[in-house]
């Protein structure tokens, strides 16, 4: 199989080589180096290998494909249209990285079928990968049988140097070696060049010494531009290797083919031009015009759409066989591919009245988390190293681990960036997996890439984030969220929502669960310290973002606008100045995310543009509160970093009490 | 040096250990385990290794100390307590995580003399230790003499299972590896337990043998509870190799002496209480009150404050005869340690008219960094593998590598996040130095953690973010700021500066030069494409924040009110509707940072309440505007996710021109 010339598979590997280089080209933009280098491993792994169906590519059972290096999508795109995906034509790769076209300057899930993930922020791609392989591993655990494999994939990335230097590659894949996810098969495109010139500047590690200390199967294969049968033996031994992930260094040359180019940064991330591509046509004797593939290539790599459909057709066979045998996990297996909710499912969430005993809304948030799990055995995940003080263990469920997939508690180690990319990669699965992640608060700085790519991926996890304030208390201002909830509020698509009490709760989760079926991802905000159960407060409320839950008669005088643990402040002060004489509204306010979604008129009965006058009350920043309250209003609210104390004493200090409410309501109200 | 009952050694070990012990059991709150486990090698080091002034913490020669694992915090206190430092007394320990103390729950450098950084969020600290180790060898490669090492510290960091866990651990660490930082010696407590539990439960990879693959020393201590000497023969191994870090992995039991709760999750965080305080008591033959240091021990223990007074006092001399030899750079050093700018500095900032080619900020950022370099020699730092983009690089100043630490460019890789805690490390070395870090602005997320601890910790990082909305065109929504700004906006004590044009750019880096000298840090956002230099735009308009460069006569009926590359749409748009005949002022924003901080006064002049018909115009989200706007205001906005496309078709098809401009402004003015 190695490469003569003119030989099929050259033929071939020249064909993504040039569809990427005049791809690039024509758009004066793009990264043609990288795909020039991989084209040997991805035409090898895409045409002996990889399982797919390029005219279902939503094809439940088929190989993942992920790559991790985004700004090689020109790889991608040839993949996809050599192979005979509909969603990529050769007239989508002339429209390479222009307004609306299905191939943009990075793989997005979202615009073109094909793609599993969005890559581009280097190392999410790897991370996804070791989520898609998590889902995997546990929908095998759950539905197999012996005498029936229904969930049966392998997992592909290819990653780069950028991917392996940055630490969300390190988190995800030292997780991965710890759990032996034998089916995800990682191919690192060893070129040795970065943007800013030789690996040597920055990178001179031994990335195959450190997945082994990972745990990882490692292998290397020396030739990768042209040693296509070290390829196909390199993945072939991954594959059966089962209990451990694997790693195949591939040795490549960055821009391979072009003369004066190849080897360097000048071929990373831009267009080679006009000469540089005569020349590298000449040298890799391709005498193609731009954009066209040979026919006998084409006639190769189009044999995937036959194969693809006999793959999904087998399947299909294994599957009625499965359904006749196992009736009713066919039909949980169908109704987790179908992203619906069992019927009902919601009527589990628990109410209060205030009678009930105020608890901290995290243990609040630990209920619903089990009853939902009662319901919904899709729901899946765990906390970064926090799950007793997250309180997210679903009890009974047992923790995913090593030959225990089937379980539903992950502990992901204190690696929320990793959590986060895993989260996103189960989601993407598409099998109705609904994945959590857990950390405080604060912590989302850690993992805020991962956070944006749900919500720009269409990824449905949901992130349960306590100690959501400096009511967290004594760890001090490095563990106090000031300007987190604003900076997540700020997250286009990002639902964002912060309950005041157990009611609240229940509504924050109905809505995450629905979102995440919709494949939008949420984030719940909760408290470390007890919260009381409050009147008014309501599952349906939550569903609105802002609402009522205490009103004067007539056009009030002032609104109180809360959310979280500061809404009970907002009740008080109102019954104080009610009993002044004052008309007073107290909006509870969990989410100004759904709320600013809602209709002119909801918004308009419930904070009237004829009150101007208006408090907004949050232990966190004000910064994003004017929109609410406007310029005339007033805020209860910590503008600077906190302080190590216990949480009461810092709320009090901080002015979070019912006598700075009042005193800054009866500022407002002259 | 062997543990035997009642040794000198044992009683101040047990003093650490009971010190950790009775403060967390009478806050009722903490983290005892890692202090009562890793007590003997701090011991060890603090003691026979170390060199240090404890009644001068900033004495610049002294070894700095880092504990990475940073709840572990009453062990630092303990051992400044111990040693002699007057910042912390017994009564400082017996004020443990309460309202004001010099004791926090995470070691804050701004709270407690003699804690060198701020950590806390983990891995924060090793990173930082390698910036504080980069600038050593920056410092002592400048201005070390062959007969005068006046710069000459090691750089410690005690860090745990959690720190070695996180990604951001591990990009500075592969990176100290590739430095060859050999005065970087770290102490990996190796206890097994993390919050989760037992460490099998997430953290099962071969942490030494990681190391290895980065290009360190390794060694191991197999009995760290008890082997003293082993302890200190490994910490004199280390410092024997020079081109090497060193990680020193000291297995230890968490909780050391507590016979129900060591080697459990239980006395990783939590009081260990009266019963089991009682059976440690006995377990550990210890029979002091609680809060008790023995006699012996302070004596022992205290005869620190002499041995450093001699340290100093013998550097002083060194100093002395290096200043008799080398006046001319030991008055620079003097300099660079006073924290003072020399005089007339930022007469190298160029000012621009509007005659003057138009160009992207991110070149003028680079005119600015390359002026500044030449006449700020403690201006040192670069991109994270964006060097070209980024456009950093100090022209004739050499990359900072291994052998080379003379130099000034650092090529960080792609390890944004150990970037960010490595600038602060060399910030908080307080020698001087200002540190800059680059990116792309979307990128900022990926070290968001170490953004926020530079505002938090008073570290003067400049950060130099490039591609500074979706102008940045073709590499689509991935690499898109949209919330970014927003988000960074929102964060205490970080001065957020988004220059529109040359002469802005020039005042975003004498405020930014300024700032990091009263080590305070900014963000500088710069365009990727042309922008043309304005009339009215000033270096002392970017130091108010906000200010007018387009009046009217008499009040203005609209104010629009842009930032960036978007204020000349402003201007533009201006003019138009002048010439209809409306009265239009237009505010340049370049920092709502700096222009929140002016007197009301001044804020009145620039946006007079009485004009409530404002826009803004950022290509941004409009989250956060509403506070300048007001609720009858308008805004040219972006709040969804970009795309890819050319740069000038993403800006028009989102709205950033004239006529949306003109169109939003005439809806505003009705």
């Amino acid at each position: 199989m190695a490469v003569a010339t003119q030989s099929l598979e050259e033929l071939c590997i020249n064909s993504i080589r040039f569809l990427a280089v005049d791809a690039v080209e024509k758009a004066k933009s793009g990264h043609p180096g990288l795909p020039m280098g991989a084209a040997p491993m991805a035409f090898v792994l895409w045409d002996k290998f990889m399982r797919y169906n390029p005219k279902n590519p939503k094809w439940f059972n088929r190989d993942r494909f992920v790559l991790s290096a985004g700004h090689g999508s020109m790889l991608q795109y040839a993949l996809l249209y050599l192979t005979g995906f509909d969603s990529v034509s050769i007239e989508d790769i002339k429209q390479f990285r222009q307004w609306e076209s299905k191939t943009p300057g990075h793989p997005e899930n979202f615009m073109t079928p094909g793609v599993e993930v969005t890559t581009g922020p280097l190392g999410q791609g790897i991370a996804n990968g070791v989520g898609l392989a998590i889902a995997e591993a546990h929908l095998a655990a759950k539905f197999n049988k012996p005498d029936a494999k229904i969930v049966d994939h392998y997992t592909y990335v290819i990653l780069g140097d950028g991917c392996n230097m940055e630490g969300i590659s390190g988190e995800a894949c030292s997780f991965a070696g710890h759990l032996g996810l034998g089916k995800l098969i990682a191919l690192y495109d060893d070129n040795h060049i970065s943007i800013d010139g030789s690996t040597d500047v920055a990178f001179t590690e031994d990335v195959s010494k450190r997945f082994e200390a990972y745990g990882w199967h490692v292998l290397h294969v020396k030739e990768g531009n042209t040693d296509l049968d070290a390829i196909a033996k390199a993945i072939e031994e991954a594959k059966s290797v089962t209990d451990k992930p694997t790693m195949i260094k591939v040795t490549t040359i960055i821009g391979y083919g072009s003369p004066n180019k190849q080897n360097t940064a000048g071929v990373h991330g831009a267009a080679l031009g006009g000469d540089e591509i005569a020349l590298t046509r000449n040298n890799l004797k391709w005498e193609h015009e731009p954009f066209v593939v040979p026919q006998d290539a084409l006639n190769h790599t189009r044999k995937a759409v036959e194969r693809g459909a006999g793959y999904e057709e087998e399947w299909n066979k294994a599957f009625d066989s499965y359904k006749a045998k196992y009736a009713q996990e066919a039909a949980e297996f169908e109704r987790y591919i179908s992203g619906k909710l069992p019927d009902g499912w919601d009527k589990v969430l628990p109410t209060y009245t205030p009678a009930d005993k105020g608890l901290p809304t995290r243990k609040h948030s630990e209920m619903c988390l089990n009853k939902l799990a009662q319901v919904l055995p899709e729901l899946i995940g765990g906390s970064a190293d926090l799950t007793h003080s997250n309180l997210t263990e679903i009890k009974g469920f047992g923790d995913f681990q090593k030959g225990q997939y089937e379980n539903r508690n992950i502990h992901f180690g204190v690696r929320e960036h990793g959590m986060g990319a895993i989260c996103n990669g189960m989601a993407l699965h598409n099998s109705g997996l609904i994945p959590y992640g857990a950390t405080f608060l604060i912590f989302t700085d850690y993992m805020r890439a991962a956070i944006r790519l749900s919500a720009l991926s269409l990824a449905g996890s949901i992130w349960v984030m306590t100690h959501d304030s400096i009511g967290q208390g004594e760890d001090g201002p490095t563990h106090q969220p000031i300007e987190t909830l604003a900076s997540l509020r700020a997250i286009p698509n990002l639902t964002v929502i912060r309950p005041a009490d157990g009611n609240e709760c229940s509504g924050a989760y109905k809505v995450a669960i629905e979102k995440s079926k919709q494949n939008d991802p949420s984030l719940l905000a909760f408290t470390r310290q007890n919260v009381p159960n409050l009147a008014g407060t309501s599952i349906e409320g939550v569903a609105k973002g802002g609402y009522t839950v205490v009103d004067s008669e007539g056009t009030p005088d002032i609104i109180l606008i809360g959310t979280g643990s500061e809404l009970s402040l907002c009740v008080t002060a109102a019954e104080k100045l009610t009993s002044e004489g004052k008309k007073v509204r107290v909006v509870s306010m969990p989410s100004t995310t759904i709320f600013d979604a809602q209709d002119e008129a909801y918004k308009e009965s419930i904070l009237p543009k004829a009150v101007t006058k208006r408090v907004s009350v949050e232990a966190g920043t004000s910064f994003g509160w004017h929109k609410y309250v406007g310029l005339e209003g007033g805020f209860v609210s910590i503008d600077r970093f906190g302080a190590s104390a216990p949480g009461g004493v810092c709320m009090d200090k901080f002015g979070f009490n019912v006598d700075n409410v009042l005193a800054t309501a009866k500022k407002v109200l002259g």
